[in-house]
């Protein structure tokens, strides 16, 4: 029987591109073959349209091989950072990344999980801010940066070690009076332990030391009200500055900046995240760099797990330090 | 019959949230319904481990309600602003994102494109630099920022008036010779146009200007050579500067720095983006601003059309100027 005209089959497409049938079908079952063979036959399949229908592997092996990723935004570089490594770490076991911005909306992300489980997804990494989640028992669940329970495992950086290092670094570059800043959040989350690391550093250096821990909606203009608070003759009475995130740190300076305080002449000034200019080039302040690329790898490699109860609760990852121009090195 | 334990009914559901069924059937279809219904029932939903298949409206409507978004990464800012409206965008309409990040493969594309048609995307929304591209014809397809043939709709920035707009603000601000820079592609793609917009206006302005056009391999310090050609006993001998990108227009400002020259002072430096530091606060430098919401609203209502045919074969977004610290407004 002739095949209808515009449903060709993988043997138009093996005499499109010049190469045997075995070759074609090792492409779309996606088993290796050379980048030549396999560009050839990519493109035969473009030009002639042939449809390799996939939905009868879904219904046999009863998997989308789709992973849903439920995150705020990727406006914020760190996120967009963690987006990209994620998706990348998906590609590279042929899954696909479904894409679910929160932006901090508590229902969206009630409505994405739910979305997910109904779509049949292998599984859900998440990062988000809401306590009222209830997490699913049914699928893989993994979160970053935030704790649930000791069910759900969670990936983040070593933010204890992260807040340890920022301290003893400023303290080796020669400052002896520290301040820590943060954005706070009532959520137990793992960012709060970048505080615990720099109180802990402080104590064990024997060095004095300033919190200014502002609440979630609390104005911004505390955080100017405190630094012109420890401003006396036009100095200011710390020598050291940790910030939660480098985006605090660096509007900080602004304001120090503004009050004629030299960084890193009169303070030196560190961040936490590891933001670069335009995501590749400098630091834009010194900083405790996240490893992005490994939680990302962690995380996938975690929620597609087949033993997900054997799998560690809480798996952090370690940091490093980067000088940035605002600090001494 | 009873049910079997650990797969609840649509009833058990409204038991569970304190709501009428009907309440639950509405949220389960999508329908509108008081916010604080909606969480009440997604939230028991999530508790019960309630199931609503959504594979039996696949199947009736022939759609998945994806769309594929082909893009290099979401390392570089504009991209992770563009993943992010569009992904916003495509939400709203209750349509999934399906993301592929290349990272410049040309391959990888090529599979790209054949998975997305395989899993019967609703359509695919490309920023490709793959010149070998072949667009499949059985797919609705809508390119950023680069032109494939007439019958490939391409949504842009209006890159020509932004190339127009930055010589005239430069001028406006006093410059009286300009320079433009930019790393070339050998490709048809819309960001070309930005030297063809500042070209024009330098000319109807009658005021005279240097190009220096990269090749995409060309080893960076080809820049650096043209800038150091250019002074003379410490002078600069042009007043204005235009890059293709912030990202350049930043580094060439690093580049003028370590030479002595002043920004703004002695020469003043315009980008092209609009790229903010850590996504959301003061711009990198000044710059022609891309409507970023604009373009990712205008590609997914263009590959959403029921009428692809008929639509615009190029749509180009109005820009706008914003000072940003490298010129004297």
């Amino acid at each position: 029987m002739p095949k209808a005209k515009g449903h060709p089959t993988m043997l138009d497409v093996a005499r499109e591109a010049g190469v045997a049938l075995g070759t074609v079908s090792k492409v779309v079952n996606r088993q290796p073959v050379g980048e030549d063979y396999k560009r050839k036959v990519e493109q035969a399949i473009l030009k002639l349209g042939y449809q390799y229908n996939s939905s009868g592997r879904v219904l046999r092996t009863d998997r989308t091989d789709t992973v849903a990723l439920i995150i705020p935004n990727t406006i914020n570089p760190y996120f967009a950072k963690l987006v990209h490594y994620i998706n990348i770490a998906l590609e590279r076991r042929d899954k696909k990344t479904l894409l679910c911005f929160t932006d901090y909306d508590k229902n969206r992300e009630l409505e994405f999980i739910r979305m997910a489980r109904e779509n049949q997804v292998d599984g859900i990494i998440a990062l988000t801010y809401n306590a009222e989640l209830v997490i699913p028992e049914d699928i893989a669940f993994v979160t970053i940066d935030r704790f649930f329970s000791v069910s759900v495992p969670c990936i983040a950086s070593d933010n204890f070690g992260g807040g340890w290092l920022a301290a003893h670094r400023l303290y080796d570059l020669g400052c002896r009076r520290l301040a820590f800043m943060r954005i706070g959040s009532s959520l137990s989350n793992e960012p709060s332990k970048r505080k615990e690391g720099f109180v802990a550093a402080c104590v064990e250096l024997d060095v004095p030391f300033e919190l200014k821990i502002l609440e979630d909606n609390a104005p911004f203009g505390e955080f100017e009200a405190f630094l012109s608070s420890h401003i006396q003759n036009g100095r200011l009475d710390f020598d050291g500055l940790f910030c939660g995130t480098d985006m605090l740190a660096w509007q900080m300076i602004q304001v120090l900046k503004g009050k004629g305080i030299r960084v890193p002449e009169d303070v030196q000034v560190i961040g936490f995240d590891g933001i670069r200019m335009f995501g590749t080039l400098d630091y834009t302040v010194s900083t405790i760099i996240q490893p992005v690329q490994e939680i990302a790898e962690t995380a996938v490699s975690t929620v597609l797990s087949s033993h997900l109860s054997t799998v560690p609760s809480l798996i952090c990852l370690p940091v490093q330090y980067a000088a940035g121009g605002t600090t001494r090195d």
